[in-house]
């Protein structure tokens, strides 16, 4: 059994959804660990990891609509020295996944057909963001 | 230290809650590992695993309220390809756990009293669902 | 490699975060154990474990003011019987995580500078919870 641990930069573009499934894919497969397991760590309070379906653009555009609403800005919140966008960016990465552990089976990542991992920038401006990788297995 | 991976199939009757505890633990049981921790991976995007009350069936339907009234049917959504029911699966997708990672104690699963696990499927029509199976431990 | 397993118990004041950043970071050193996972289980269906910034306290109270506008006390809940917190606080942890993978590097969780990781008690009165710990690394 063996262990690999790492730091992944991933850039954003602002609000939105950044597909990390073939980094982390690309990533998995340079260790030479056929089976075991891969936890993906996001180390911020306003961004989150996300699996969604990987077909269809419009899924993406309704689900950050949908928090949008769930989570306006401009609703009457205490904390707004960061930016009207800064507190929705908090509750919505309060209730969308802070890591992701996946099963890894012949080197590859036991992802479902439809499903793709995204990191999802909950802030308007584009972030340096950084992820904490850990491989576990054989 | 030893690692075990499997896929673990539950038909699901439609909307609503599977209780795959026992199934889960009967897993566990057939791998001699008294001590490490499982990895339950739900491989699709409309349904979830979520962790609730085993006692109060009330429980469920009042979750199950409120998430058809947080993402209704019938709201604005651009993804409709696929009938009014899968845009609100995928919402509700996004924010209940696609993932558990249960630590395992002397042969048995850490659950709280009254805790049980769910498959919770979130379209309509009943489904065939596919989990991704982890354990580690010795 | 190696594994640690225990149980520590987290008293709460009632409705609120209480930091345990501290706590497991401490649980951890005291295993020599440089590399590997940190896995925290919360044993209940009423609290929740959620990363959120370390910083300012006003974001903790504007996302306990969106929860209870989100699934407010007083709504039309059949499960009543245990007070009118408890549907609430039910439909709060289905939201949030029960669970959290830390990576652990350099005997250190890999938490980003504003992460600190709370128990969050969903009821209106003082509990005494449990979660169950496991590391592997080595």
């Amino acid at each position: 059994m063996r262990q690999a641990l790492d730091r992944l930069g991933v850039d954003t573009p602002g609000q939105g959804f950044v597909d990390i499934t073939g980094a982390l894919s690309d990533w998995v497969a340079r260790h030479g660990i056929a089976d075991g397991m891969l936890t993906i760590w996001c180390r911020h309070t306003s961004a989150s990891l996300l699996v969604q379906e990987n077909a269809d653009p419009a899924v993406r555009a309704d689900l950050q609509a949908f928090l949008r609403r769930l989570a306006p800005e401009g609703a009457a919140y205490r904390h707004t020295e960061e930016g009207p966008d800064d507190m929705p960016a908090h509750i919505r990465a309060a209730l969308m996944p802070t890591h992701l552990c996946v099963p890894v089976q012949a080197e590859r990542l036991a992802l479902g057909t439809w499903q793709a991992v995204y990191l999802v920038e909950h802030r308007r401006a584009p972030h340096r963001r950084e992820l904490a990788l850990h491989l576990i297995g054989e």
